[in-house]
């Protein structure tokens, strides 16, 4: 057993196990972004870091069908950043916050040997929350976007090279507004984190079911993680009002495959700097 | 200017800088639990580490007034750890969470090179919520328990000595039970983290007051930080009943002062490894 499983195995009851945890109308959500974790501090500029930790947070609150509302910042830096690298920093949780209508609240701040960022959003539930669980054989299964990107530009970054500050790398793209007017179609949703057959895996396992595939992926649409995309499922009947959406919105819409009796194994291997 | 300064001061608005933040009935509290930071693992087992990081949480939420209800944690784990060594974990978490009735909801986990901790917690505000602000001239300053076993345990601890299971720089004691019976008559309240001396100053500092001593502490009781004791202050005409469920609840009560115009300078040093 993986030691994430382990560790979700240890602490799972009925609330865990979403991209937020959700208590009467709030989701509550939290997400670590790290230092040689999650980036390297040659590959984003400080303000490019503070952006994107808080865009993965916001991520999980939309695939919840949540408005991000408040936000506390857990910042662990090294003692010998400066004022003006300090300022970037806070230039980036500030202009991202003011962007999504967020407002930090607070947190916790302590000196460390590198930038290690953990944020937890409050959210507020929009009609009803979404959940990763509520697939059912029939159902379609879709995601945003196009795939494979965030692993392209990560290669480069670890050859050397660098990317544009508008690389879905440096920051992502999230689809709030399309996402937020098919909810009430959706019949459960997550983010795509770790990249769309590891994510789906988990969908499936979760949900007990497999799928029929309807086109075939490669490499990278399947293993490019940090994408931040929605891998979401819903009926049939809905996908004409669905296309029209992505049509609207101009996304993207990928319909790749159906719910099936059966089980789904991931294959593949989670990519590691 | 100090960085924790520079970054309270960056991201200051109206519900910042008390233990937790409010928003309706809830309160909000996050702290960072780092090791070499806040702990050495030679100093504290993996039970004992999950368990402060949830104590020093708890902490917060009881001085704010508030009975915590749902924990997110973030965990960065070494890769090295085993089966056996995650589940010492697990224990202190759970086993605390228990204690005080608390969830675990959610969170994060990644690997990393040390343990790294952030707790989130949601607590519910009993009557009403007490803060920093809300001190008047007049007020009596009190502290709970007795002072400075944390910083000598950790003089201990970094001579190479041990500590035994109960020593409260292992396991903070906290004063749930005292507190929240005499709640309503508290004006303001904070956990003492970083020293009397330090915690006092803040207080101070933020409702534009002094102290006028009634006695003279030592340097322990003075300067040793993680103590968790509670710092609160209250209106003369409470002294009685305040003093007579410090007895009901075994507890030493310390009221060193009183509220005067002027300011308080913080002219000691936070400790650190």
């Amino acid at each position: 057993m993986d030691k994430e499983k382990l560790i979700i195995k240890a602490f799972l009851n009925e609330l865990n196990g979403d991209d937020g945890a959700v208590i009467k109308n709030w989701c509550l959500s939290k997400d670590l972004f790290f230092e040689n974790v999650h980036f390297k501090r040659e590959w984003l500029s400080l303000e490019q870091i503070a952006s994107k930790a808080m865009l993965v947070n916001i991520s999980d609150a939309i695939v919840m069908n949540a408005v991000p509302r408040y936000a506390l910042l857990g910042l662990a830096l090294p003692k010998n950043l400066n004022e003006n690298q300090i300022k970037d920093l806070q230039r980036g949780f500030l202009k991202t916050a003011k962007k999504f209508g967020i407002k930090i609240i607070g947190g916790d701040t302590i000196s460390n040997e590198k930038i290690d960022i953990s944020i937890t959003l409050l959210s507020k539930i929009r009609k009803k929350a979404i959940y990763r669980k509520g697939l059912k054989i029939g159902h379609l299964l879709a995601f945003t976007g196009e795939l494979g990107q965030s692993l392209k530009g990560l290669e480069l970054l670890q050859k050397g090279g660098s990317l544009e500050a508008k690389h879905r790398f440096i920051k992502p793209k999230l689809r709030k507004d399309f996402f937020y007017k098919i909810a009430n179609k959706v019949v459960c949703a997550m983010d795509i984190s770790d990249g769309l057959s590891k994510d789906l895996s988990r969908l499936l396992e979760l949900n007990q079911l497999g799928i029929s595939w309807f086109k075939t992926l490669d490499f990278y649409e399947l293993y490019s993680g940090e994408e931040y995309e929605i891998l979401f499922a819903f009926e049939k009947k809905d996908k004409e009002f669905i296309e029209k959406m992505a049509q609207k919105y101009k996304l993207k819409l990928n319909i790749f495959g159906q719910a099936v009796k059966g089980k789904y194994e991931f294959r593949g291997k989670e990519h590691h700097f």
